[in-house]
């Protein structure tokens, strides 16, 4: 993964927590050679696929920026990372988007078959909510099942599915990607303040920044999914067009979509409170509209 | 609904409790006309297509008798009907067992389409872990993710979709039935039993019950596949020795399924306290290895 477009103190955090992500994910997973090996199988082989990892960092960073201090916010938030896993495998379905590639790598239904592959995505969301219930607490059972419901990550599934090939205003698009995408950028966050004991003001702040970001971060995604380039994306692109997706470039055009991704990502900025250290939200505002992969 | 097979002790449960559930489902629910409209349609339809609600029952029940008063079990035994929903829609999906009826009415995306439908089960199950959050506690959410994972439902839906076609042995089928049916109707139970503070050896009694029901309620089910009535079962019958399924009759005969399916129904009684109420799990037990539906 080139670093280039990464600053420091997003850079630093990534090396830093990423591998505790990573060993608390193994930790969490049944092993491979357990019954029934090929849904083990099938779950690990997506979780481990080379994620960057950066929604479980996002609510490990805003735990400790919140002052917390909680072991907990580890596995809680590799349970994110579990929930992310599993709606990227049933978006990829062959009923949904029909996706051959993700990170480089087949489809866990191309390598599975569709049956695993979606019984894989009910496996990983059960036993993120066990996880969940089991370090964090109710608060946080909540904030993850809203934030992949109807209000949320399905909903912007299905807004999404039914969108294509069909007229798309900006305000549709805005309201697709902030259910499929800031929805679970903003959970990630909130889920750190609140083991943190944050105070509703805090939370608030956190909520527009993870919110405009989540956004910001999927604008750029349909922007790269035009101009990008498929190996360092590790996943087909030009699949939005081929699909007559609702997307920004479609809505408002290549040049706006990207403006309005900036705009974003100074916005997210700009919600948090001027007088605490905000360097590694700066950076993971700036990399998420200045990536290229 | 035919209530020729149902003790007293059971119908008077079902017609005071059932109603409850349906209003609380209908409350938990999001309305039809709330976007996006077709994912909420889509939920309903499936929750709604007429059900027994033999486990929200069961877990009221259990709640009572274990000596509990609490309001939180009605939206809590609710919750696990819909997990329960969930997983009827995703195990008829035509990549998993291709059914097209349940309960007389086509299957949901049979309706809605195959996207909608693998949806509207995920929408369930997040929606359903909100109510358990929010109503219950973090280990009325653990027992519940715990019993749907691959210790309980999927695992048991993977095991079931891997044995087609197999020489099975009454073990094989004993383990994919007591996780893909069993593992739930114990959660039930168990979770009435969490929410009334039962002490650990009524979890256990109530566990065993419960666990046992759950095994005879589906060599029923396999039974009735084969000696049912389409009509009055709501689905397809054959279907199992169509897909050459991992069944009691194809690995013990007719017969001696229904001499285990009684013979559970008669340990899950005995696993119970002489000293307290038992007439409603009575009377369960034996519907569920009598019953024609």
């Amino acid at each position: 993964m080139s670093k280039a477009q990464m600053k420091k103190p997003l850079s630093e955090a990534l090396k830093r927590y990423a591998p505790l992500v990573e060993a608390w994910l193994d930790r969490i997973l049944p092993p491979e050679d357990r019954m029934p090996q090929e849904i083990h199988r099938a779950m690990r082989y997506s979780v481990f696929a080379g994620g960057k990892r950066l929604r479980p960092v996002l609510a490990i960073m805003t735990h400790r920026w919140a002052g917390g201090k909680s072991e907990r916010i580890f596995p809680v938030a590799s349970a994110i990372e579990l929930i992310h896993t599993y709606s990227l495998i049933h978006d990829d379905l062959p009923a949904m988007d029909d996706d051959d590639f993700r990170r480089n790598k087949p489809t866990c239904h191309r390598v599975f078959g569709e049956a695993i592959a979606i019984l894989a995505g009910d496996a990983l969301s059960a036993l993120a909510f066990e996880i969940l219930a089991k370090y964090g607490n109710v608060r946080v059972v909540r904030e993850v099942a809203k934030a992949i419901g109807t209000d949320g990550l399905v909903g912007g599934q299905v807004l999404d599915i039914l969108g294509e090939g069909k007229p798309v205003s900006e305000e549709d698009v805005r309201n697709i990607h902030i259910r499929k995408t800031a929805a679970l950028f903003a959970a990630s966050a909130r889920v750190g303040a609140i083991l943190a004991r944050s105070d509703r003001k805090t939370l608030d702040a956190i909520t527009r920044y993870a919110t405009n970001i989540g956004l910001a971060f999927q604008i750029t995604d349909d922007v790269l999914d035009i101009v990008g380039n498929q190996e360092e994306l590790g996943k087909d692109i030009g699949s939005d067009l081929q699909l007559d997706k609702a997307t920004y470039p479609r809505a408002v055009g290549l040049k706006r979509s990207r403006q309005i991704a900036r705009k974003l990502c100074e916005d997210a900025k700009a919600a948090l409170p001027p007088d605490r250290d905000n360097s590694f939200f700066f950076a993971l505002a700036d990399f998420i509209v200045d990536r290229s992969y």
